[in-house]
């Protein structure tokens, strides 16, 4: 599907930023451009301030990575954390995870989208990757629990199950807008609707 | 889901590569660093040849981001010429670019990979996202097509549909890795067993 590409407007020369604003408009620009493609001279113009005034934040473009990051993990793992302690059978909370993990999709759409852009280039990185397959384990360990309850089809492989059904969730990146974006709760009806029950007429 | 990092072997100072080699080596850098990240210094070590060895093939970073991309989208389009004209309902036919989307991303994995990152930061960008567009809308038509034809759920709305179904199959490029792929046909057996006929026991 077609991405959108980053074109948010630009407010230059705006001096006294604060850490939300530096790295909210920072990871536009990661976005935009790959995080390896930003130099702190491009973040600085970008933002309309002196390098001196990020560093003033922040020790340096790695810094306003991993802060960014955490916030989409550690949303998701919040997430996580509810659904494992609900007390609704095995697919139920496997839908739960999908409507909870759009819900932090939509809320946090930029950090999100850095997120999954991330490849393991550095520590930072590899940390965030770290914690992203212990939200996997969960979700291939949801699949298997509910296919075990007999509630999802036998032949469904646990770990590709779940890669398929959050590989459907994350390729609302894609396309979502940030500001114009459908409730949540809808797009995760969507997919819970495909992917629990079917395109198929019954 | 996880993404595999890039650590292909490196074979360093082997004078002559073909143009070939130079493409497949270069998307392997573009998939680690980003295109933009990317210089051609960076290629020219990555490659183990200098420069002028590169100018030799292509005119710089750009021509061969264009030559990678249009080795996915040939593929693609082929798979969409041949489902529009296939003799079969549309849910099959839907069914079928499924499967021919599938086995075109397995076999030409890291071009597959390279054309989801693009974001249209420059006219070769622009111009593989437009033909990106022309794939999304056959998909959209031949959703709406199968709700029409009665073979689909009639609150299936195309274009979200159509974008949730190849999310799920554009994510195979989070996890698959080069040369130690399952079989494509295998793989669009699930996506097609959980899009259509869903994951919960009948």
């Amino acid at each position: 599907m077609t991405p959108r590409t980053a074109a948010a407007p630009r407010r230059r020369g705006r001096p006294g930023l604060d850490l939300a604003t530096v790295l909210e408009r920072s990871v536009e620009l990661f976005i935009e451009r790959g995080f390896d493609g930003t130099s702190m001279e491009d973040l600085a113009r970008h933002l309309g301030i002196s390098k001196s005034a990020i560093y003033h934040h922040v020790s340096g473009k790695d810094a306003l990575l991993g802060l960014a990051l955490d916030r989409a993990l550690s949303g998701l793992e919040e997430a996580a954390f509810e659904v494992r302690s609900a007390q609704v059978s095995p697919a139920a909370r496997l839908e739960l995870l999908v409507g909870r993990s759009v819900a932090v999709l939509v809320e946090r759409l930029p950090y999100v989208t850095l997120l999954l852009r991330v490849r393991g280039n550095s520590e930072t990185e590899r940390a965030a990757l770290a914690r992203r397959r212990q939200i996997d384990r969960l979700a291939a360990g949801l699949v298997q629990d509910a296919v075990d309850s007999g509630e999802l089809r036998p032949d469904a492989d646990p770990t590709r199950t779940a890669r398929l059904l959050f590989g459907m969730v994350n390729s609302l990146t894609e396309w979502l807008h940030p500001g114009s974006t459908p409730a949540a709760g809808e797009l995760a009806d969507a997919i819970v609707a495909i992917a629990f029950d079917g395109l198929r007429t019954p």
